[in-house]
């Protein structure tokens, strides 16, 4: 597969500010951009019948990667998909119970468990993500490039193992602290797995990749290191650095992470995300212009009125400073009961307050 | 009432360390130590009917109090209620559903529910609490100290205008940034009475407080400061300093705040409290000898072999340093599921590791 048989890219912004380049404006694009929030989404949904038949079908992930760029200025695509696709097609079986978020029918809590577990092939087993990639790739039409996505090898454990969402991941603490060899074989397999399944996006057409440690907070210092960053570390140095002539950048986003902001910018990535915990002038004085940053601003603050959307997008610039290397965004996914015309007012906020 | 109707304190480590000043080892004791997590309290509450009743009951709130006081070397009590025995005195009806956690049959949400939120008479309509105070502080014999506690404004607040427990607050964040001056009435209401329901805890005989900030890590920098920093300012400015010749440590703990810690210790009170995803040592260093430190081995590793929990407890005590004024804790409430031996495993290292 080649760059070839995709258009040329138009508005190279994000790609830009990832790798700290001068750009006109600052590019924005909002985490969960495709989502419930929408009516349009929710009408696609209803005709898929549900979020992972969505997933599943390459027209449909591609019309809902594009729904918000119809109404938004938006300077990134991300691919729609799940972050649990990896363990799904390990056999887990993923389903998703209303209101309680994922499930699996399948746990991973013991040695037999974690070595029984398939290695996917990830053009295979997971090539309805690949199919999805390419059909948006070329939907977009060079319009913004598209991000491809994983969840972080830890953060996918968390459901492995618990079997769901969990308040205190206390299942995987146990085996954390009790058997701590049969975790790491558990990451490590994840590890090559996410790897292998990024830079198969990367060659269906992800121009960058991001991957999200959601989990990741729950850890003490140590224990991040050993259990999470290490394994994302070895992600980012076995990712595509280069396809098709362009630098494919790569963005490591650990939630309630600030407090190793220094390890995880030398973790190998182009760019690291922050929730909107911390102050984005903070961390930037703390790392200097090692990274690019992308954050931060509450999701939460979209509830508010034009006037103090407008205020917390400034306040979000005027942390980050000058000088290049700021991918603006949410410090979370967008929130599914804000109003839509708030994000129009935050993304124009977003170009207007930041134009040079 | 008088300090003179209770026994002599034996064991004055904890109030020692909340000082800074030198004691022969370490004090230790855990958030929710008693619970779940012992057979003699499942009992006691089987015993009570539900949770509450144990609260409402001082007889029985002092029996499970001292429960784990019996197995474990601990050096400090802790007041047996909930943090939500505020809003409860406030009108909102308070219940538990099963694996649900709590619940509120009305909430607040308009100026109109902020305005009509009565200020309780804490002596009178918390009168459970005081009695469950004097009765432990007597049972306890000059044992270890008795800690009093609270939850913070915002924390409050969560529950009060959710209606419960949350993920991401999205009822209370709207109310914060739609309405901000309806949340700072409510915080307002708040910080005055729990100022007033610590002091008259400190009356009826608790001899430090605790003032648990739970859910503050989910705010912003700015937003933290004043929706919940500020709040705890007004209360510990207000705290009864000294009862009866002797002086009242305080603590604040903000779960998931460390990144806010300078002003944190610039609060007013005595010690801060610490979760686990922080390391002690550099909090320490960033805020040198200004306040206590209390905290903050990882929960979890309690499901650790003997081997593991005293490793941790080495690292945690290490990390600290020399010097005084470190009070051993977990970085949150113990789990529910630990084995009670492996919290003497905990207790008895905590010491033993630390002695002079």
């Amino acid at each position: 597969m080649s760059e070839n048989k995709f258009s040329e890219l138009k508005n190279d912004r994000f790609l830009r500010a990832l790798q700290r380049q001068p750009v006109d404006m600052t590019p924005v694009w909002m985490m969960r951009q495709a989502g419930r929030y929408l009516p349009e989404y929710r009408a696609t949904r209803a005709k898929a019948g549900d979020f992972m038949s969505v997933c599943k079908n390459a027209e449909l992930a591609c019309e809902v990667t594009l729904q918000p760029l119809e109404r938004y200025e938006l300077d990134a695509a991300i691919l729609f998909s799940d972050i649990l696709t990896i363990p799904d097609a390990m056999g887990l079986g993923l389903y998703f119970e209303t209101g309680e978020g994922p499930k699996f029918k399948k746990t991973v809590r013991t040695e037999a468990d974690v070595l029984a577990l398939p290695q996917p092939d990830v053009a295979v087993d997971l090539d309805y993500v690949m199919n999805a990639v390419t059909t948006i790739r070329s939907a977009l039409g060079g319009r913004v490039p598209l991000i491809g996505f994983s969840g972080s090898p830890w953060t996918l454990a968390t459901y492995m193992v618990e079997g769901g969402s969990s308040k205190d991941f206390r299942t995987l603490k146990r085996m954390m602290y009790q058997q701590p060899e049969v975790l790491h074989l558990l990451l490590d397999k994840l590890a090559v797995c996410v790897t292998n399944y990024l830079n198969e996006q990367i060659r269906s057409g992800a121009q960058a990749v991001q991957i999200f440690d959601t989990w990741g907070g729950a850890l003490s210092t140590p224990a991040y290191e050993a259990f999470s960053l290490q394994y994302m570390r070895k992600i980012v140095s076995g990712l595509i650095k280069e396809h098709d002539g362009r630098k494919v950048p790569s963005i490591v986003f650990t939630k309630n992470g600030a407090q190793w902001i220094e390890q995880i910018a030398d973790c190998g990535a182009d760019c690291v995300g922050l929730d909107w915990t911390v102050e984005i002038g903070d961390i930037r004085q703390r790392i200097g212009d090692k990274v690019a940053l992308q954050g931060n601003m509450d999701p939460s603050a979209l509830y508010g009125s034009e006037a103090t959307i407008r205020a917390e997008v400034k306040r979000v610039l005027d942390g980050f400073g000058d000088g290049d290397g700021h991918v603006f965004n949410l410090g979370h996914g967008i929130h599914l009961d804000v109003p839509p015309e708030n994000a129009k007012i935050f993304v124009d906020a977003v170009h207007e307050l930041s134009a040079r």
